[in-house]
């Protein structure tokens, strides 16, 4: 639409679209709407849509994903969660524990993550797990767990749906609801989601291709859910000095295809305390819309992934140089326009 | 339990470990029935056991998986679908086209498998696709055409079960319900599946370790659905002259590790026709307890994954051969016994 | 050329191609033989060779190897070893020791060899190790011990060579010339491997792809060397139960675009004994022209990769299986003429 | 040895080490001298040392590499090429074309560099080729031109050795000599550069572990040349939105066990120009010693790897900004002492 079509317009257009039997894709931007068209068999004629009121162009997306596609919409999404933004201006940094272990625990770790100015708060309640005997998680006690973390810290909630038996309960309680690699393909739960009220951050599967991470959140947004953020995790390859090798040359390439934002997990990605904060500096210095840390108070102790968690100090360290890092690229680019 | 043990005294160990708020796993072998326990918190002792009446020893199993180890049950599991076996003396072939298409399509391979001697067929009603706007499978309707196939070939089928949401629906028309590399970690729906009353047919994930197949076969083994067959179906790797890599070296792999049989799917694995014969050749020399494969009338208007199908006269020949080469092998290892 | 083309002819056509200031690279094969040129800068005219006599017709060929190619030889290259063939009828067996240790493990081990009916002795006198402290190999020492073994038992030798300083030697007692894995791109030492007077066996990268393995063949037949034997010995994945993943997926995709026969190495590729003969069947039963394993007599006591090498008892019962296997495959193509 | 060690208590060590039979590697630090012991078989006694005057402790190294290992050298080494040093208190950068391509274009891209303020000069004469008939480089007439590049600009000249035939030429006009990817375990090579009075730029192969880098190190070391600085450049993974896959993660892994500089190059790693610069800067602020990117001065014109140089004006944005991420990152670890 063109930045200055009226509402009535854009609603024109949606009814238009509904009236051809397709599903139309509102999606507003900073200063214009774009509308993705879905559920035809087939192209459909531009010049259908060209002629109506407020149209400023219409685009055929050959890419197998569509709404993603920045051919769609060639401003940059901003996902907003209460007063915060994931693809605005600030990076933006999610942390807290693996796993919710208990209301101590957790709350000990919220004050930490605020205190350090940080507002979006990780914590899984359910945990995919490997093994059935491991730790599965506290469940909907760890869901009011967080509740409870964000009440009192005024922090936005991150946390795990791992299924749709138990999508309801997550979209109740959590402010973003993450999608973990194990399934980037399950597509009943991306569907789930795509009808859900609450952004959905998406994890990259651990062998996806570029193509298949975008095609995962096209599932998502062709519900009607355009809120999505993508998070690379690490990738399996042969090398063994990390669990994942982090591929952060995706961001990038994210950026070029598509318009939502990305954000970087390096702590599942390299497994290693010692590697998470300079691969988190290094996301952000790729241009990342984000890291999301593991932040523990006791990792010795923790029930999940301790000794990828990093302690107190050394987050508090790294929120101050990622906001440093954040500057210099922020400065270069202005310096180049 | 020693071979000459009575049920009764086999019933008298499964009620003590109950009382002990321990969940036995009875799993009856050719000639002695092993019992797995799961539910235990730490270490039991031993003791309690070996002096019940009919028990031959107590194994502490000391590895991630239990009820899948070899260590448990030495012998090999044979999974009974109607009157066919897989992993029993003779190699399974599950055949058929990747997707149900229609009536007339899915009643003209099956003619087709049917007049091989092959008794297990296969095809998908739920299909997985990479992206929301590809053929999705016939659903339910599917379900019926492969029943109907089933009826008038004697056929057993094989069939995808993709969410727990149409779980009961694939479990009433399914002989074997088929989980996809997908959904190896979708550990929701192996517990639903764990739960079903057939048998379980779980292929390996795209990036799956071996450690990993045999955990998620655990997680269905653990809600007592011990009738697991393990699928090996390609990795993802760098090698760009197949979709996938096939790695066979995951059979042998499996025999050493678990009692439960293992087959080996090379259409998905190669992507393409002219590789799917050498590699299913090549499964059953590696000592794969069967293959599965598919074959169309016409892989050339297939709706999915044309190119890897079979034509039937490449099926019927692909049928002889491997009865002959297992023949080899079977001779082979008589003669070293 | 035509199959009824006279030497004179075919002199005539490489003169011609001379004297366009190209080279021409003659290639007989078992009904005609093929001609063909490099050293052209950009496309030449077919016409200019078509009329000359016995030309049966010129193919512009455009993949970026040349000599390679089945578009240039339609007919499998038959690489001769004295009266053994490689690429012929018959599966070809390489066996012997990983490295030669001594005279009295080396005449063992071929003992064992020769008296399994197979021909072609492997063993390395120069041996490439990831650390500089490893035993790297006993040099000419363990060449004469080789040319020993071929004495006293009539057998031919394959050998690596690992660098241009000590390719004359290696030539020298050497019947096959062999490149390993590391070694696939030293570009000089391809060219002095082409430019000896012996066959090379060429083994596939840890990660190579199939365009790369054939391009560092066309390296050597640049150089006028067009015996080469390529060997697949597997590639570098995440996969931890074995060493390297074993790509048998490759056999049918080079012989589909390459006329040099290809081998595989299933003891390096799996580096466990366990899975060293379901490999080389499935090696067989794949289509691969001949396997090249590791025997050893004391295995225990070998100074590189004992835990793969077969027992000789293992590997008289695997040549045996061998055959079998190769026999089903005949009479299968035979069946279908 | 002791700080304050004299260098006559130096020699002395090193004569005792000669007199026992092994080779003595001293390697001098800001504040104290390592010296290796290499050439022993079996463990050493260290109280053979450890009572000699200046000695402060002997350590047992008990990874398979010794010298490259920080157990052996805690202090960080500073390779120094004429006035410039990598792995010192700024980051280096090495910047020119993929390959010497003419006088004119060598000298317009060297004064782009220099203008830069950058020191360091990469140009290939030899280049490594997948294919015989691709362009190989201008051999010593390249290296001449490299030569008059570093006359007329100040530049060091960093280019690669491809084989030992050549690496005499090479060590005569390269600062730095160059080992490629597809060379790191070209043994010979190792040994030769090895034997080199100029520093080697090892480049990590494209499915090397960081043990086999190290290793491939440890082969130079072993020589006595122990000013070798470690490249990555990406892996071979699935991934297809890049060329390799670049993997940061190994620098700090290399950091912890290695005391030798790392640098990061990511115009091979991603292969194309819009990845480069992102990369370059997570790389700086990853903690790398320096990134090595290609520029050219008409991309599209190149005889090799266009794609994925940096235009000049692209390149002068990027050295500000990794000096500016540099700066971050001191700081950062000036306020954690």
């Amino acid at each position: 639409m063109k930045s200055e079509a009226t509402e009535a317009q854009v609603d024109e257009v949606l009814k238009v679209i509904r009236d051809l039997g397709f599903k139309p894709h509102p999606m507003p931007g900073a200063t214009r709407t774009a509308i993705g068209i879905t559920g035809n068999q087939g192209a459909i004629d531009p010049a259908h849509f060209e002629m109506l009121p407020g149209v400023a162009e219409a685009i055929r997306v050959s890419k197998p994903y569509k709404l993603v596609s920045r051919d769609l919409k060639p401003e940059d999404t901003i996902v907003r969660v209460r007063e915060n933004e994931i693809g605005g201006l600030e990076p933006a940094i999610i942390a807290g524990p693996c796993a919710v272990e208990s209301y101590e625990q957790t709350m000990a770790i919220a004050e930490v993550v605020a205190s350090c100015g940080v507002k979006l708060f990780r914590g899984g309640a359910f945990k995919p797990r490997t093994s059935p005997y491991s730790f599965q998680g506290l469940g909907e006690e760890g869901l009011k767990i967080l509740a409870d973390a964000r009440e009192r810290f005024g922090l936005s909630i991150v946390t795990e749906v791992l299924d749709t038996e138990t999508a309801d309960l997550v979209e109740e309680y959590a402010d973003i609801m993450q999608v973990g690699a194990r399934n980037m393909q399950n597509f009943s739960l991306l569907r789930r989601v795509g009808q859900a009220h609450k952004p959905v951050m998406l994890k990259r599967g651990m062998s996806a291709t570029l193509d298949e991470l975008l095609l995962a959140a096209e599932y998502i947004m062709a519900e009607g859910n355009y809120n999505v953020v993508l998070c690379e995790r690490g990738v399996r390859t042969f090398a063994d000095h990390t669990r994942n090798t982090l591929d952060l040359s995706i961001v990038p390439a994210v950026q070029t295809r598509s318009h939502l934002p990305i954000i970087v997990d390096p702590s599942h990605g390299t497994g290693k305390r010692n590697k998470v904060i300079p691969l988190a500096r290094a996301a952000i210095a790729a241009g990342a819309d984000g890291i999301m840390v593991e932040v523990h108070n006791h990792p010795e102790q923790a029930l999940s992934d301790g000794p990828q968690a990093l302690l107190p100090e050394m987050f508090r360290q790294l929120v101050t140089e990622v906001a440093a890092i954040h500057r210099v690229i922020a400065e270069a680019e202005t310096s180049l326009v």
